[in-house]
């Protein structure tokens, strides 16, 4: 009896620590979402110092040797209790973080961030002039950094594993390597013969649709969603997010432009998604580490199966379009619903990777993977980055970038993260979407009639029941299993391709 | 020169420590912004803990006995440098502050907070259902809680010193009592004078004015004033403020009525009055305890500066009025300038503080100031004040309130501070805001001129130059001296008020 009360007293000791450093979070997070949209230009140089402490602080006090020792005191007590019980899994999770943090030195993490903040700098310079030799030491430096960073954890079975592991849990080279070539094998011929074929008409976006207008349509598209304007809010940003502060405020922001309405339309469905599944946490996580998302591909899992397996299917469409149409009588009262249909799911050959359709998403971030892991392996250096890129393009999109700018520093992510494990998500996240989608589909077949009419409930019911509620609880590999009933694969995905693309083309 | 390297070194250790803390402090204003004009309703919970928990760290962090023991290792520095170098001022202020933070024992200061936030609430339900007996516990306890206050610093001359101290650095009740029964003294006939007489007729200003065209006309005239919308940005909240992230980030907030054009006008002109205080500190501040302004009431003297002795002045409107004009033509094309200026002057007898004109309201400051003193003296229960209340508002205003909500309810300063220190400040910015302007123009006559032209440049930059620049390197008692040549004084005051109503009424 004495026992347990002075377990408990260490879990009570524990949480109270946890706690505080969520908080500290939250307000960084706070810091982050005003910086991307009310800050007035000249608060960004105390913002970013700002920032730089209150990182500093919440490091130092999660890896205080206290919590490691609180840790390791209430490992028989997790033990003692179902693996799914929320105590077990907290102490689960909170070790797993821990000991993340625990191995690297503050002084490393310290000289990646100033590099990081170096490197970005260098890179919107050089991306603005097409100079890929001024990013070429940067980029060296990050390369150098990341393998430094991955021998913290000198148990890899892969140099890049360490590196995927920060944001996708569980995940490693030697599962995502085959599940990306299969994709890859299968996609690509798909593109190819999508390629050869009448592109579809997307002329009825580009015309002009007023911004208030605009966004008051994707504000009634999301509270229809199951969004919840009392619990978040919507903003303008340069380039679209959701973030917390807590389970009760998750606020997503969007960007509208005049002449492309399907910008603001469907990365408000996308950071809605990401946000609905954060809202929809057992409120009991509040202000634990339980709280929150699995992993970069479960939560793109989310956004993704709303903006494109719900918010670009026929029936969403079936439901929303007239009332769009009453909102843009002039510009789209001649098109019709199956006009825009296929505007909105125009596949093509691009370069720019956020601007892909879905079929060729996949393409790019696969590119991307591979590359990387060639970097940090060592078998592709720095220097020979670009043209190893362009040949990528050229074989599997059939395409080749005429600038740099458009090739090798078109994203952000390797000027400012590390190389390795920063693309992996994107291409989990559309996997899983649709293996997911497939499932619910099949429990509940009322779904895609129910979207036909605007009713979301059960989708987002079941959402919430197999995923949302349980937060950071179970890892991306256990959830897959326990709400597909199998490992995760790219067939649901492949067959959700080829059945939606094959009514356009002959795929 | 060892030594000196030794004491720089110190020097730069606190100087590491305090910026931290500042970092922690502008976080934790942030979220207090956003809690006031963004955040989601559901958000609320969640944020109390996050600004209690930030509290805790910086105050946590500031108590530390090691910052105690630089600022000893750091005396015999500071007094080798001349008083107001900048180095010395930094020293000087953080002991000050240091010492005053770490008499209270933590404990003590979550006990207040908390019942300041239980007390709060108590107040917000029983002023709506004007039920004085529910808080009267509460206010009791925040008597006591009070007293104990000023007694960790016993060496108080008059017991509500140490609670003057927290807002009004150096002010004493030995100071204040005569300069406010004097003001008294002048006040109460003057306002008996101009309520015999024909009240001023502001009905114009009770209209339909669009909301987004007087925010958008507010916007241009803080502009004018010289607030710079790249360090700063207005929004919408419920009672207007203030608040600074950095030097370069200072925000406003305003309140717009359809009905009511005077409310976003002169609270907008108000809070850029206060946020021109803190732009213009010297820009080696940012970061330092010598950022910001010095006292409660020198920064209402910059904001009533600003609102009264500028913005309801008739040349202001000379220059402003017809850009109104042109805004609301239909509502003003027919008021005269002179109508206009004797409407945003009007002087009645009314219950609320808020409310006042700027030659009652002093006396709605007296009469709170006189009874929270009486309080903390022990000379007046708490069961009594509302009694006390209404005769002070009979005797000096004429008027008596119908119910407790409108009387010792209104404000919510002692249901969520101490009793004793809320009130000063509003009256002494009101004196200074007089002796400061009637300096200014002493020494550049072409003031009220430029004015009149739309231009603030030689008013704005003599502000710059002998208040705002400092930030809190001078208390009030020296800065007004060090300005005026003289000690502060309601002269100046009462001679402003004499000759502005003095043109309408026989005062």
């Amino acid at each position: 009896m004495q026992t347990l009360d002075k377990t408990q007293t260490k879990f009570g000791q524990l949480t109270v620590r946890l706690s505080e450093i969520i908080d500290i979070e939250s307000a960084s997070s706070l810091l982050h979402w005003d910086q991307a949209t009310y800050m007035p230009v000249r608060g960004a140089s105390a913002r970013s110092r700002q920032l730089a402490t209150l990182k500093q602080i919440s490091h130092e006090k999660f890896t205080d040797p206290k919590i490691g020792e609180l840790l390791e005191d209430l490992r028989g007590y997790e033990q003692s209790l179902p693996y799914d019980s929320n105590t077990a899994s907290l102490i689960r999770v909170a070790r797993r973080d821990y000991d993340r943090a625990a191995r690297v030195p503050a002084a490393f993490m310290a000289k990646l961030c100033r590099h990081q903040a170096d490197s970005y700098e260098a890179w919107a310079s050089a991306k603005a002039t097409n100079n890929f030799a001024a990013v070429e030491p940067y980029l060296e430096k990050t390369l150098e950094l990341s393998r430094q960073y991955a021998n913290f954890f000198p148990e890899y079975e892969h140099i890049a594993d360490p590196l995927i592991d920060r944001s996708d849990y569980g995940m490693k080279v030697s599962i995502l390597r085959p599940l990306f070539a299969q994709l890859r094998q299968e996609l690509v011929p798909i593109v190819e013969a999508i390629a050869s074929q009448t592109p579809a008409d997307d002329s009825c976006l580009h015309q002009n649709f007023a911004e208030a207008q605009q966004l008051e349509f994707t504000r009634t598209v999301v509270e229809r969603m199951g969004y919840d304007f009392q619990r978040g809010r919507q903003d303008i940003t340069l380039h679209p997010f959701m973030t917390n502060f807590s389970i009760d405020d998750v606020r997503i922001t969007t960007r509208v432009y005049k002449d492309h309405l399907d910008q603001a339309l469907f990365s408000s469905i996308h950071e809605a998604g990401h946000a609905l599944y954060e809202l929809g946490n057992s409120a009991e996580f509040e202000g634990t580490l339980l709280a929150g998302g699995i992993s970069s591909g479960v939560h793109e899992s989310q956004s993704r199966l709303w903006e494109n397996l719900v918010g670009r299917s026929r029936g969403f469409w079936e439901c929303f379009y007239p009332q769009l149409q009453g909102v843009f009588l002039r510009q789209l009262g001649h098109v019709t619903t199956d006009q825009f249909y296929k505007a909105i799911n125009k596949v093509g050959r691009s370069l720019v990777r956020t601007d892909a359709d879905e079929v060729t998403y996949n393409l790019h971030v696969a590119i991307r993977f591979d590359l990387e892991l060639a970097m940090v392996e060592g078998k592709l250096s720095v220097h020979d980055l670009p043209e190893a890129w362009n040949d990528r393009y050229k074989t599997d999109l059939g395409i080749v970038p005429a600038t740099d700018s458009e090739g090798a520093m078109q994203d952000v992510h390797w000027y400012v993260g590390t190389i390795g494990g920063m693309f992996q998500g994107y291409t989990l996240g559309n996997l899983m979407s649709a293996q997911f989608y497939e499932t619910a589909v099949k429990i509940n077949p009322e779904i895609p009639v129910e979207i036909e009419r605007g009713n979301f409930t059960v989708l987002h019911d079941w959402l919430k029941q197999n995923i949302y509620q349980h937060g950071r609880k179970y890892t991306a590999v256990e959830l897959v299993d326990r709400v597909t009933g199998s490992a995760l694969s790219i067939e649901p995905f492949v067959r959700y391709i080829r059945h939606k693309y094959g009514e356009f083309y002959v795929v």
